[in-house]
């Protein structure tokens, strides 16, 4: 099992991305595609008012077959009603159009401002030059769906003769419940649809559903695998191995990324009573806006730990046994304040990556959840997102 | 119903407060005390991990009775173990034995940094100086009881013959699960522990357990009210309509005067299918840090407002049927962006008060809840709150 160092792409895929003319300035546009049909599998957000590219997505995975995805970064199209659909679908066809296949085979997939008309006529005259700029690095896709992450991401890994490929976005309005923000997988591994869904549902449960940048779930989350079998068959589990690998490293990426983050939170949750507990409890420790804060400011406030896992109203805690770390350092025991310096821990806290451990001490249960600091950056992107 | 333009007293109640030293600058310590004792009832945090001050007032208010309140900032008692409950216990009984009174009649509450020792002598030592000290105007008392609150809070109002006067403090690690922070009501109405039980938890469910500041609950949260029948008997739905009045006048002081905050945020939402959905919405909405940073930036990025809605997954949602509004200006109607001029959007965005309304079109079911706009002030704030 091997991430590789730098992302490639598997047998038969390629990508390109360019501005249409969405944004003011940078790439708006991407388009990846299978030399062949491929099969498919995704998960989508559970936000209620799903945008148009997440419905139509959802009618077309019901096949099971996709060979390409198109993307446009700055306007989400959600909001937007039957005429948002009809601009969804239009946007496909023109990717398909450009390369000669049918409109089914086309996902599309929209990030950006929500309530906004999707100008896609822009679209549809750039998806010919689109189709001839195809190309092998994976980076260059993910540059054309960046919204205010502030570098591409992707990962890929080997796994016997096949290559797993996963290209992101973040980077706010980030707690997944479902699937997450925009995320593609590529394969050439060779798995019917059924085998696809399952090991993709299951790697996002552990990775892209235990991150949080900021609790608010997009309208938009997707998170789709395609895998053109050009590689024959493979073992499906040491297949899901590495797909969950690839996504949890790009659950890092994107957590990291997270919208004025100066940091990665990893939080790691033993000895609960069930796998549920475990999750909230790292989940409420990822979303606590005082312990993100205190993550950012480097301030040991340490007993906002303890605040956090008490407020996990419905889970089994019992104060005298909890037990907390900060980047290995101790900093609760029994429930109390453990006995620390404080010097070396503002150091570590001041580090791209802080890893929190809470042992609960009342089970054999553990959970793992990604997040990111709460800073000024946070703020100022948010606060003046729509206008710039 | 009468909520008076400057707060005081009810009959009997008499308050001080004073700096004892827990705290570098500013007062740290108040009183609050009734001539004779009187009927009791009480809400507290929901954290798992509760101060020393709440585990032992719960047991205190079993009793129904109370003549006393003291109460300190700067160290919240919380994560201290049996050693922490002895000190909250010394801490009553010092007020008591100040004041000539039994123990179990003084109830203790401390606010401030979570896992520290309480410096219960200087606690003690400044008892008697405090009880010499009483005086009648209730801001004295809630200045002894901040933490980072801009100004003291309190409120009073008459029903008929007799007064209820509310003593509260904010302002971060605001979502209160049951009560909220620390609130302490006064009355001279006649009411007997039942009763006053009844009319707290309800008043109590509407307002501040409808506040957040920030998603975190504090260890600390405490809602106390004290009868000492000394005005006569009340009417109990004139009692309740009067006490929640002020209590939701507290509300309004808490969210304004929440971490950072540079306006109020009041969500009003109509048209649920049940009353849970009503709540549920309304709190998403003044959790949702993205429509926080949108009021705090006037940026009107309206289409937050449906990721909000649409992310309470167990809700009865229909996008068609959303309808919304900011400060009287229909932004969504039929679940799209509405048609409307963002210049004058932009000026009531930047008021002190922002009222968003959001009509769900499925029921017949209204809840309110009240928050803050997210600003730089509030992650400086938490940022440095250990060490500052």
């Amino acid at each position: 099992m091997t991430l590789h160092d730098r992302p490639r792409f598997p047998r038969g895929f390629l990508c390109a991305s360019t501005r249409c003319g969405i944004k003011a300035e940078g790439k708006d546009l991407a388009l990846f595609s299978s030399s062949v049909p491929a099969t498919a599998a995704g998960v989508f957000t559970r936000n209620q008012v799903p945008g148009a590219p997440v419905i139509v997505g959802r009618e077309l995975l019901k096949a099971g077959r996709l060979q390409a995805v198109i993307v446009n970064s700055r306007v989400a199209n959600v909001g937007t009603g039957n005429e948002g659909q009809a601009r969804a679908r239009r946007m496909g066809a023109a990717a398909a159009a450009a390369l000669g296949i049918e409109s089914e085979l086309v996902l599309m997939s929209s990030t950006g401002v929500i309530g906004v008309p999707l100008p896609v006529e822009k679209i549809e005259a750039a998806a010919p030059a689109l189709v001839d700029m195809l190309q092998g690095d994976p980076l260059v896709g993910a540059e054309g769906i960046m919204t205010t992450d502030t570098q591409p991401k992707a990962v890929s890994a080997s796994v016997g003769d096949a290559v797993i490929t996963v290209v992101g976005k973040g980077s706010g309005m980030i707690e997944p419940n479902m699937a997450t923000m925009l995320v593609y997988a590529f394969t050439d591994a060779q798995l019917d649809a059924d085998a696809l869904d399952r090991v993709l549902r299951s790697s996002v449960a552990d990775t892209f559903n235990m991150l949080s940048v900021d609790t608010d779930t997009s309208t938009s989350d997707t998170c789709v695998a395609l895998a053109n079998g050009l590689a024959g068959p493979v073992d499906e589990a040491d297949f899901e191995r590495m797909l969950r690998a690839t996504f949890e490293r790009m659950t890092e990426l994107l957590a990291k990324d997270g919208e004025g983050a100066t940091a990665l939170v990893r939080v790691t949750v033993t000895g609960a009573a069930s796998e549920g507990d475990a999750r909230a409890v790292a989940k409420s420790l990822v979303n606590s806006p005082l312990v993100k804060t205190m993550v950012f400011g480097g301030d040991p406030n340490v007993g906002r730990i303890l605040m956090a896992v008490g407020k996990c109203f419905d889970c089994r805690i019992l104060p005298e046994r909890i037990r907390a770390s900060i980047c290995g350092i101790e900093v609760v025991t029994h429930g109390e304040r453990a006995d620390f310096d404080e010097a070396p821990l503002r150091a570590l806290l001041q580090g791209e990556e802080v890893d929190l451990e809470v042992d609960l001490g009342v089970g054999q249960e553990r959970a793992r959840a990604w997040g990111c600091d709460l800073s000024h950056g946070y703020v100022d992107e948010n606060a003046a997102y729509y206008s710039s």
